[in-house]
């Protein structure tokens, strides 16, 4: 287990997708792990932002100073209103802006759609040292590609081992990878995309589309099964969080990256310079 | 003047580089129009965030629900050790990572320095609705390059005037512009990196190269100072912001954000969708 003080036992071991794993199985208002409430979540959350940061500083630094190759990269997947710009905002704001590379994908560009699905995707991934974060990703691709019919079946079929492949070249390359799917509630998303029609401030977040997006929820689900029976593999695991309560899945989502760099066993990197020299250079400068 | 309560007169207008400035006038340890203490700066600069980050959510929503082009530049121009990392970390990093685009300019690649010097700034202009933040930037062409002279003299003379119509282009594009120069005084550089030394956890942010840096300050100060004379223009002005006391400069170039969005008269965008039937349909859904 992680420094975390606050897990009765490991999220990442409770959210992990697992050979028989069912979607279906998962309630999207529990909080697996964590026996507080809200205020005890956010609570935990600001705990964790200090561990975190310390971390990420770390791994960041080895970057600098060494041939440190290591990075991360999570990717984030859910349904609209499940939260992905609230775990950037709430977790990857709790580290230096500096050492993340935030990427939000949207619908293809004619541009991007003359190529290959990953083209658009392996100019985004993070270099040395950097928290990769990608808000969608090559996973729309078999997502809302397949709901929509946006390509052929058998096309579809390939991009499963294509996504196998590419994330294992990545994993080789030494990046942690996690695959992250928030899970909300028909019930919670009805009430979200609620609030945004209420709420004079939240139009804009509103698109007429969500509606029609939210009725095919159940393929989406589907979609989903299949992503995780396709391509959850032991270097580029998925996990399923439960997202009808943002602050769990903010905590959630700050202890995987926590553990990913727990994992990595970080030290503050050695000098590469004599330090008693330098003073003395600088003390005569 | 701006909705913050906390200026004793408009900083913008005491920072800002005007016809005759010297920047040999400046005093590194003042903080023009703010009469409080460092407790009082920091509790100012939190009360700022809250401000920023409305005015910063209006920009990007109007980007998204609407055709508005509008973004804004803030470029970080200092020598080693001035606080542009902890700009970063403590001003825009009371925004929404989404909305902010970061890119930190570091010594030019092979690649780069086969084009011209302005082929790569151009490639991180921020898009519509974003704040563009550029850590370094084609400044360092025009200072580095030059006091160093790592390009002949005339060439360094045809990028002020290179520099001058980018940014313009820039500006006319609907680009809000500000270029800082933080400005630090000897005696703190010393003392900061003297901290970076003594430190073990701080020995990666340490480069022999720094106190090399250092012993040219005064050729720097006189290549800042042509900068100035040659590139602040009305439509993308330079601000000399008094960096010895970081908490000073982390307010002050917050206010320059907040003095840009407020000058844009923001608000929140109308739907373009009738709210009405969209609620209906959310019912039925």
């Amino acid at each position: 287990m992680s420094r975390e003080s606050y897990w009765t036992a490991d999220p990442s071991e409770l959210l992990r997708v697992r050979e028989g794993f069912r979607l279906a199985d998962v309630d999207p208002r529990s909080h697996p792990g964590f026996d507080g409430d809200k205020a005890a979540g956010v609570r935990a959350l600001a705990e964790g932002a200090h561990i975190f940061a310390e971390l990420q500083e770390q791994l960041f630094a080895n970057s600098r100073m060494g041939d440190d190759e290591r990075r991360v990269l999570i990717v984030l997947q859910a349904l609209d209103t499940a939260g992905k710009g609230g775990i950037v905002k709430h977790v990857m704001g709790s580290v230096d802006p500096q050492g993340v590379h935030l990427t939000a994908f949207k619908k293809p560009t004619p541009e991007e759609l003359e190529h290959d699905f990953l083209w658009r995707i392996r100019k985004e991934v993070p270099g040395p040292g950097m928290i990769g974060v990608f808000d969608r990703s090559h996973y729309e691709d078999v997502l809302i590609g397949k709901v929509r019919e946006l390509a052929p079946p058998e096309e579809i079929e390939r991009r499963y081992g294509a996504i196998n492949s590419f994330e294992a070249e990545l994993a080789a390359s030494g990046i942690a990878i996690m695959k992250v799917m928030l899970h909300i509630s028909p019930d919670e998303q009805k009430a979200r995309l609620q609030a945004r029609l209420d709420r004079r401030k939240k139009h804009w977040k509103f698109n007429p589309a969500d509606i029609d997006e939210r009725l095919l929820g159940p393929k989406y689900m589907e979609a989903f099964q299949t992503a995780f029976d396709r391509t959850a593999t032991p270097n580029a695991p998925w996990y399923v969080i439960p997202a009808d309560r943002k602050w769990y899945a903010r905590l959630a989502v700050q202890h995987l990256l926590i553990e990913a760099l727990e994992a990595m066993q970080l030290e503050w990197p050695v000098a590469d310079y004599d330090v008693a020299e330098q003073k003395a250079r600088l003390a005569a400068s």
